[in-house]
């Protein structure tokens, strides 16, 4: 007999159709001898509805008051859920995060969890009940409502799952997995039996958005068997642990990731001189803009250029705050270019295999797309191209590293 | 200074332009000097929404999670109003009836306030905050959220303002007072400034449904002077209090109540032996039917007649019963009547006054307005008669009494 903490999201039980299906798929998870855990987010647009009447009053909503209002969305859903699995004789209780006590500090709208009191819920499910908890909210050790904000409920799964020591977390989500890469772009994507956190943060951060980051580190953090299933249909997902063994078989790139929502940035002729690289990002950093990927090359007569990536969104704010550093530090221009997409290789096998950057400029080079930028982690080549090549670097980089599904199975 | 306890009522909170013109309210009474605790219910319309959710999962919802559903909606205002108060420099703090800790017993749906624990609202009235609190739920003592029923945010109100030993409670409402009776009848009806415990209950209990009898109760129970005033209209309103100097300026009657929702049903040729009012009754309470008034005259030739009035909807359902306890019993016939309405004169001034009752009976044979039925409390008379008189008894009650507006004013 397994213990199971399942996570439901928004669109799970989005209506009160959708709240009767999980619940029997609960019943069906507990029939089969499975002691449960139920998770669940509010009624997908509910969290919005109510952060639209708060704004309402005002613009800048309180935030210890926002959490009191917000977090009565996951405390209708587990009411419901609970409801719908007590009709079909399965015992069920329903838990807000304070009823819990899922204790956080007392960041309101994005509070940390600090500890979680497991003692109600171990009684619950000695006694034969499922037990639904409130997603995504907390209680501070004042007794403050609080939210751990955007994505919480995940969250929240992951660290009841490490709190229980259960057998696993399951993520429903409208995915049936996680892939290779995303197959409107790739119709020969393959669904990842199993994939390691290292290799899904990557994946999370590269806009693969399956799952929160913050739980997938909490889960890492505390090894907690994570599994991503799709809420309505069979099937049994991708299972994101630890490296247990580094078996022969396992592919040397796990996935591609790429995201389209950056803009490079470069600043040319900058005097290469210490502290030049705090004078450039100092401003950048102030006006409270994200920088990804930074490259700074070797000078060459004693100027150097230096580019980096942000956010689209920021991408005019960043061009005038760096016009004003290039005229402090005479430099020579500022350029930009917004029509760029970054493409990633992920996986923990080349670590242990030499050549795998190469064999992806290869890649690229064959098709005749030019390389802006490149950034390399242990796990992670990450190249920055233009944004009209994007779709054919990933096909070519799938093929490249055998992640192509027919050639596979013919292999 | 003052301590007051203000509830608002579902209307008054509505909407979040509502809320705002609520929150300037609160401003004017704190700049005023008083120490102020605000008890909201859920924004009209709102706890029907939620409990018809629950009523998709389930024809008899589970009562606990009825609760955990439901109490959502207080929760939503309170933090809107506490954020309304915030924005306008008046520094102000949301707890739901666990936060507070307003302890219940475990009904669920209905339950009871035991205890209430002013620690935390002394502390915060002591910092100069407001405090706004969730009415109509709370908290047992294993932490599972409960609800006072309908109308619970008017009790919540008045046991606020017990515990905290307030100088009033304010309960705004949609009227600006309880008056003499209905202005929709009689349009010399005139606002009364002061009404007892007493009288206001059986106002209440006869339909003029301005507060929870229930409310009242605890009000009269704690003796806490309790106010009912209009939300957005200037004015003093109407105190609720004990009765404490018996002025010789007292009316003698304190207003007319009078209600349409009764019907009337007579057994006739009862055998007149004893034991025979509880054979006819108990299968009517069997069938959860409520009775109101109960008539049995003097028996003649060892037969009687046993009349009482039930709610309209429960007349068929009460006729059919009836029917067999005829049959069972030996009786004679079973008729009834659902054009009936009953008229009441109410007021503790009655208690040291002779012949009230009679001017009632001269009063409405002036109009040659037949009595069906009568029955009499210490501070109130009752009759039954055709409803299509029901008017003009009032009126002429109204003007008996020396009620009327203008006349009272020309003494």
């Amino acid at each position: 007999m397994a213990l199971i903490v399942q996570k439901f999201g928004g669109t799970s039980v989005g209506s009160v159709e959708r709240i009767e299906q999980v619940a029997d798929k609960v019943k069906a998870f507990r029939e089969a001898g499975n002691d449960l855990v139920i998770v669940l987010s509010a009624m997908s647009g509910e969290t919005n509805r109510l952060i639209d009447l708060a704004k309402q009053i005002s613009d800048q909503p309180l935030a210890r008051e926002l959490d009191v209002i917000v977090s009565t969305g996951e405390q209708v859903t587990i009411g419901l859920l609970s409801m719908a699995l007590n009709k079909r004789g399965v015992p069920a209780v329903s838990y807000t995060g304070s009823q819990v006590r899922i204790l956080t500090d007392s960041s309101h709208t994005k509070a940390r969890i600090l500890q979680i009191d497991d003692q109600k819920i171990r009684a619950d499910l000695k006694a034969g009940r499922v037990v639904v908890v409130a997603g995504f909210q907390g209680v501070d050790e004042n007794g403050n409502i609080t939210t751990l904000g955007r994505g919480g409920s995940d969250t929240t799964g992951v660290a009841l799952a490490a709190a229980l020591k259960a057998d696993e977390c399951q993520i429903y989500t409208d995915v049936d997995g996680v892939y290779t890469t995303d197959p409107r772009v790739v119709a020969k994507a393959q669904r990842l039996e199993k994939i390691t956190f290292e290799e899904m943060l990557e994946m999370a951060s590269l806009g693969s958005k399956v799952l929160q980051i913050r739980a997938v580190e909490f889960a890492g953090k505390y090894n907690v068997p994570l599994r991503v299933l799709h809420s309505f249909k069979e099937g049994p997902g991708t299972l994101i642990t630890i490296d247990e063994e580094e078996s022969m078989e396992q592919p040397i790139i796990s996935g591609i990731a790429f995201n389209r929502d950056e803009a490079k940035l470069t600043i040319r002729g900058v005097p290469d001189i210490p502290g030049v690289a705090f004078k450039i990002l100092g401003p950048i950093s102030a006006a409270n803009i994200e920088v990804d990927m930074i490259v700074q090359n070797v000078a060459h007569d004693n100027t150097t250029d230096f580019t980096f990536t942000v956010h689209r969104n920021d991408y005019q704010a960043a061009f005038e705050v760096l016009e004003h550093t290039s005229r402090a530090i005479g430099a020579r221009e500022v350029v930009g270019d917004t029509n760029i997409a970054k493409v990633s290789i992920v996986g923990v096998g080349m670590r242990s295999h030499a050549g795998v950057a190469s064999r992806m400029f290869e890649s690229l080079a064959k098709e005749n797309i030019n390389i802006l930028m490149i950034s390399t982690s242990e796990i992670k080549v990450s190249v920055v191209i233009e944004e009209k090549y994007l779709e054919l670097a990933v096909r070519s980089l799938h093929t490249a590293f055998d992640l192509d599904a027919p050639a596979r199975q013919g292999e």
